[in-house]
């Protein structure tokens, strides 16, 4: 291993490959009942929360992975009103979703230490979006939420940890199943569905389960430099609409409308994320409604 | 630095952030007059070419890199004859050049030791294009090469190692002045220009200078696993034709017709590479001719 000095944090994605981060300081490392959970921070990317040794985010790219998670299913919707997220326990992607005019924003998190320890730390990437009143924060395993509850949602995002080890039954087809009969006749599901590269078996595999379920279903794409191999894959279930087919000039009146701010989707950009390169279009079996 | 076991290679882009490969081996290590050449297989990517650490090319991901710097200017251009590519030493793009009706394809690599050992090594990212016909190799530092050449290209490919350090000099205004003045009247020009999220200042500058050359100025991406940040910046100067514009089914009938074969290129992926992330397009002054 190399010479270099200092503190360093290596995330390995399997045991071939690592991304490695110079470090100022480690501020937070200990186990909750669900996981290991580390705070640190970079010289590169600020400060960064690791589970289980996976880099869940970070402050300098994390607007790349919510704008893009959040934002095209959200500009898609014509009237978003209700909204779950499952995970995304450092707020993030709940302080996009309030960006636009919902009226209630529901987070289940089922690791009530990665929501005290990002409000804590991470206030740069939640904006202080737990404190909102159009947000309610329930500690819970998103499954069990989602059967318990009646009423149903525009928008199912789930911003969990990859489609590997515990989180997997968030990209099963019972789930989406479950999700399906949770939303309105409009709604949509978004799910983070892990790296291109490293994961492609993964994304076929939430790409296949959500379509057999919902009648549209996309992959599109969007390139986070401390996810391994960056070009992550995000997977999209509608029942009515579909996202790449609404005119540019729809979405744009409705960001304008909205106010929304970006620093990395925009909409040639949204556009352009669900054109797939040829080895992703063959491994996911050219289906792909886009 | 973690407990991993076995032999690693770690590429540092600078102080603060590297990506880390486990090796099967080591096969070359020398220092040629010009830089440090070594030449690993790596579990995750096979053989992989770095100079003075610099990962340049692996077998698994060449494809990406080397379809995106050819593709995008050779489909646009509706006769492409005559055809140089600076650096290139490991032959992925001259094997892509050559896959077009070109009748002359020039390469004007500065280190004999690159041709020497990709010829031996890495024959699966040339495919033998070293030894096509119509491909002629010549070892010479590109500038000089260019001054001294009096028969004009229709393409000039750069594909150096990254705009800092030695080969600034062809990221230079007064480079892409000759190449003006090498180019015929329909000709471009397409050259590496570094990362997006680590090298962003050299996006700009090469941008700005081409720019300022060349009436049609463009910044594209595709997605590299193996360069750090992944999201890799093409920058392209055309003194006629705008290749974002060139209809969709024009370059179709040229795809065909070239019975070009593709692993990441795609139509749909060459129109959505022009579209900038939000940050990018601020730091080009939105200036992009797209």
């Amino acid at each position: 291993m190399p010479e270099k000095k200092g503190l360093w944090q290596t995330e390995y994605i399997n045991t071939d490959y690592g991304q490695t981060y110079r470090l100022k300081r480690k501020i937070v490392s200990e186990k909750s009942p669900y996981q290991k959970i580390e705070l640190v921070e970079t010289f590169e990317f600020g400060k960064m929360l690791l589970l289980d040794g996976a880099v869940q985010t970070s402050e300098k790219d994390e607007f790349i992975y919510h704008e893009m998670l959040v934002h095209p299913a959200l500009l898609t919707h014509p009237k978003p009103n209700r909204v779950l997220i499952i995970g995304g326990g450092d707020g993030g992607a709940l302080r996009r979703v309030l960006e636009h005019p919902v009226e209630e924003a529901i987070l289940v998190e089922m690791d009530q230490k990665v929501v005290e320890l990002s409000k804590v730390y991470l206030s740069s990437i939640s904006n202080y979006a737990f404190d909102n009143k159009r947000a309610t924060i329930i500690i819970d395993d998103g499954f069990s939420f989602l059967k318990r509850e009646k009423k149903k949602f525009d928008l199912i995002i789930v911003d969990s940890t990859d489609p590997v080890g515990k989180a997997t039954v968030l990209f099963s087809k019972d789930f989406y199943q479950l999700a399906f009969s949770s939303l309105n006749e409009e709604g949509m599901i978004v799910t983070q569905s892990g790296s291109v590269f490293y994961q492609l078996d993964e994304v076929r595999q939430t790409f296949f389960n959500l379509k057999k379920i919902f009648p549209y279903a996309y992959v599109y794409l969007a390139s986070v430099p401390t996810y391994p191999g960056s070009l992550w894959s995000f997977t999209l279930g509608s029942k009515l609409h579909l996202p790449p087919l609404i005119p540019l000039s729809v979405k744009k009146e409705r960001m304008i409308k909205r106010k929304i701010k970006t620093r990395y989707y925009n909409l040639e950009v949204d556009l352009a994320a669900f054109a797939l390169p040829t080895f992703l279009k063959e491994a996911l079996g050219e289906t792909n409604s886009s």
